[in-house]
């Protein structure tokens, strides 16, 4: 299953083929893949080369570990995310390592990275669902999160699987299509509301 | 001049190549190239596919619109930031449209969006470097960005420039090496502050 993007402008092909499935197969990630991922996150931009990100990792081979992760999503995101190979934690310091002052762009900057992460997992086959749908509460306690971070997000990293063999009401979600504003809709010039296209 | 990544671990070549430049020629991006960079903006990834992002943009063939947006940025960014061939302020939407709720990971979602557009322009053999250093009251009232709206980074986009043509201060930045925390030093398993790798 591919949902390519239909662009109005010419696009990198793997830009245009990243999409977020819901239907995964239960199956392991390969370690050099996931480094792979892990590695391209790294290898982001960030404001003064703070890299405030942080990731907690919970592979599927470790049952007990996956299951302790998949338990601080959402309900709703662990009916789908429990097939995944792979899930993280997506964190961020609140602060400068180097002088201690507020980062107000950290989650920008996670986004940076998770950015990067599915870019390459797009790369090589893998899929990413990326969920604000967590409960940081209860990731804080269970991972002993100090106060000085922030729990944006977590990630769903694996291989997608066919519609098809999947359940119904996620198969229905994998296959509608996809929307996106026009650029006319965001991108101005000269005042707020004035369309550049 | 590039400044390709030493990776670790396997990573795209897209992602390797991309890095942020402060030496730019004063030069023009070609409008098809600009599009594309922003339709790859507008594939990105986002919670409920709200797409909360906003991009105001000027263009150095504008000068007028160009100094202005120039005007709102940090005076150490306009130093270099003012031979870009386009800038961008990348403002987010504080709340869902659907439901008015507010959008936590909207800026996250900005970074996201951000990240197709500097691989897309690295595919396209433009550089990018964002920047957190703008003075966000004055592009509100500058350009009339509505409360509800957050003015979070904004965005120059050229082509590099060969650091022994430009200033020198710029180009000792450009010449400096890239660094990046190891896999280890970011990435936990099973409670914080526990190396994964």
């Amino acid at each position: 299953m591919s949902k390519i993007a239909q662009p109005d402008h010419p696009i990198h092909e793997l830009i245009a083929q990243r999409w977020s499935p819901y239907c995964f197969e239960p199956r392991a990630v390969e370690p050099d893949k996931l480094a792979s991922c892990l590695e391209a996150a790294r290898w982001a931009a960030s404001s003064y080369n703070e890299q405030p990100w942080t990731y907690i990792m919970a592979t599927r081979d470790d049952q007990a570990e996956f299951t302790k992760l998949l338990g601080c999503l959402l309900e709703a995101n662990q009916v789908w995310a429990q097939h995944a190979g792979v899930l993280l934690l997506g964190i961020v310091s609140n602060s400068f390592s180097r002088n201690g002052n507020p980062n107000r762009v950290a989650q920008h900057d996670l986004g940076l990275a998770a950015g990067n992460l599915s870019l390459q997992a797009t790369a090589l086959g893998l899929s990413v669902h990326q969920m604000a749908g967590i409960n940081p509460d209860k990731c804080r306690v269970t991972y002993g999160i100090p106060e000085s971070q922030t729990i944006v997000t977590a990630i769903a990293i694996g291989y997608a699987a066919s519609p098809d063999a999947s359940d119904p009401q996620l198969a229905e979600r994998d296959r509608a299509g996809r929307g996106r504003k026009t650029l006319s809709e965001f991108v101005y010039r000269g005042q707020w509301g004035q369309s550049a296209y």
